[in-house]
């Protein structure tokens, strides 16, 4: 660590994230559109205040990462931040909700000034992109993680939630999946790729989008939806057994990159599409019907949207392919405390 | 730890978090006063959704204990969850603020059964005894820490302010301050007492209350507050600052316990009041005519209210004694960051 501590906690906050505002102003009343935030007391008191649309929800998500567990100890901490806050937001697009504002506990071991400087600069770029002002926030001293909350509006009664799949709902994926993990495998030194598939997997990896467009243009279309972050068949199992039905994918049908389709072959690559994580595309469910203008949704917003499978009275998640025939997959995904030693 | 991780992380919300409600049920309108919940939408989404009820702000705080920083490795796990939210809970008695639901981020090296049983006892006791449901968490696995985010409602325009303090008003203090302090003496050896003093240090240092009552019973009557966390003059500073005012103490009326006041000498108990952190009670200001009426509501809810000194124009803290003689103190309080080594 480049520096042994001579700044105090208020210090940091005053010299790092007291400027991080998304681009938005503190007011006292809420006009998003206007670029004004809803934050309405932000860092430095007690508490901060957050002002609410009327007739509107708060929706909330909390997320750890820990350092050598969720991210490499020598991890870029400029992509680190830019990460962390992509990742806790998807869970905002996976809910359709309006981003408002998010807090930050941050756990260093002790303060240096390089690290602090790329994390706070990825951190303001993340804010800038999102429109997601800084609120609040702790730091204390300690093993590296770090802790993000994010905050955003939506209407409960239109909210995506996992449990409102309908049977007959067909299921959409944005984006393509299995990036992430073909990515993961070359930065872990099991895969070799030229210098744009490098690129392309770095991209996938270190600056996922979170589909934020995507959710909000679902609202009145689709039934539920869910970010994947624990792999496809691992997250499509929350939506199947929330709203109590089961999910049959055609593999076949997988949206693919065209570069996991160049670097792996056909078997490998729906592996890494079906159980491999941190893509962060949305999962979700709607009524047929609403097929074309779920296209045009994509279309517009410059995202591929692809239909891979359908919802069906039942439990479980299962996979065909284009015959028809039943598929073999390994249904599990990641999951925290599996397996530890 | 007495289990090496057969549960996953679903298993671990479903076994000991899954049903800390607070005591409040879960509906889609908000009637805190008939016992139900502000969450809309609990564990088990991509987000949790919390509503508020019109014309209200959300207060919310965010804080991190890290073991071995701000608990021992081997603390108590009940004792340690019941003033975790104790704690965080104060921020919102600061404010003024009505609680409405928790968030908790836990990081455990391993599944310790034990370990989740008396931490989710804790919890639960802590959150049915302020009405405070759990919303949503996160459980990872790493260094012991827990992160823990507080919400609740109140008014923008009534909420206390740590910027609101006016010259002239006088200055407050809830209970009696020091004794966290003196506890801490104790439990690291530095102090030997009797066994009923000890009982009282114990309860005063693991289970601090959160002066949610007060501080609501407040709103209208004072026009700034802070909880005393780091010490009285450390905490008056930060409203002194936000306010661009000077405050004065005067030493001889800060309220003394009279276990203080049995186990050390008048200048270390005075010490330990200035500048001892965690007693968690309130430190507020208030225009001197609403004088009896403060008092009034101390009486109401059976904690002394207690006049310690008066804000002025200026810059700083300082102290005076009942002479009316300058006292020279320490005024710095506890700063994570400060010093490591």
């Amino acid at each position: 660590m480049s520096d042994s501590g001579q700044l105090s906690e208020f210090d940091i906050i005053a010299r790092y994230f007291a400027d991080i505002d998304g681009g938005t102003t503190v007011g006292t009343t809420v006009d998003t559109t206007a670029g004004q935030s809803a934050v309405t007391l932000g860092v430095g008191d007690d508490c901060a205040l957050l002002s609410l649309p009327p007739g509107q929800q708060l929706a909330l998500s909390i997320d750890t990462l820990v350092s050598g567990r969720h991210f490499p100890e020598n991890a870029n901490p400029y992509q680190l931040a830019e990460r962390a806050l992509a990742v806790s937001i998807s869970d905002l697009a996976a809910m359709g909700a309006t981003p408002l504002a998010f807090t930050l506990a941050l756990t260093l071991p002790a303060v240096d000034t390089q690290w602090l400087d790329g994390f706070s600069r990825g951190l303001r770029a993340a804010a800038q992109a999102y429109k997601l002002p800084l609120m609040g926030g702790d730091t204390t001293q300690g093993p590296l993680s770090l802790t993000v909350q994010v905050h955003g509006s939506v209407s409960a009664q239109t909210a995506l939630k996992r449990s409102a799949a309908k049977p007959g709902d067909a299921i959409f994926v944005s984006g393509t999946i299995g990036d992430a993990a073909v990515a993961l495998a070359m930065i872990q030194g099991r895969l070799t790729v030229d210098q744009a598939q490098q690129n392309f997997l770095n991209q996938r990896f270190y600056q996922p989008s979170a589909r934020l467009d995507i959710g909000q243009g679902l609202l009145g279309l689709a039934n539920a939806a869910i970010d994947i972050s624990d792999g496809l068949l691992a997250d499509l199992a929350h939506i199947a057994k929330a709203s109590q039905l089961a999910a049959v994918v055609n593999v076949d049908q997988l949206p693919l990159s065209s570069v996991i389709k160049a670097v792996v072959e056909k078997p490998q690559a729906l592996a890494y599409a079906l159980s491999g994580g941190d893509d962060y595309e949305l999962c979700f469910t709607a009524p047929p019907e609403n097929r074309a203008l779920i296209k045009t949704l994509g279309q517009q917003l410059g995202v591929p949207i692809t239909e891979v499978g359908t919802m069906l009275a039942g439990s479980g998640v299962s996979c065909i392919d284009a015959s028809g025939g039943d598929v073999s997959v390994d249904a599990s995904g990641y999951q925290h405390f599996n397996h530890s030693e």
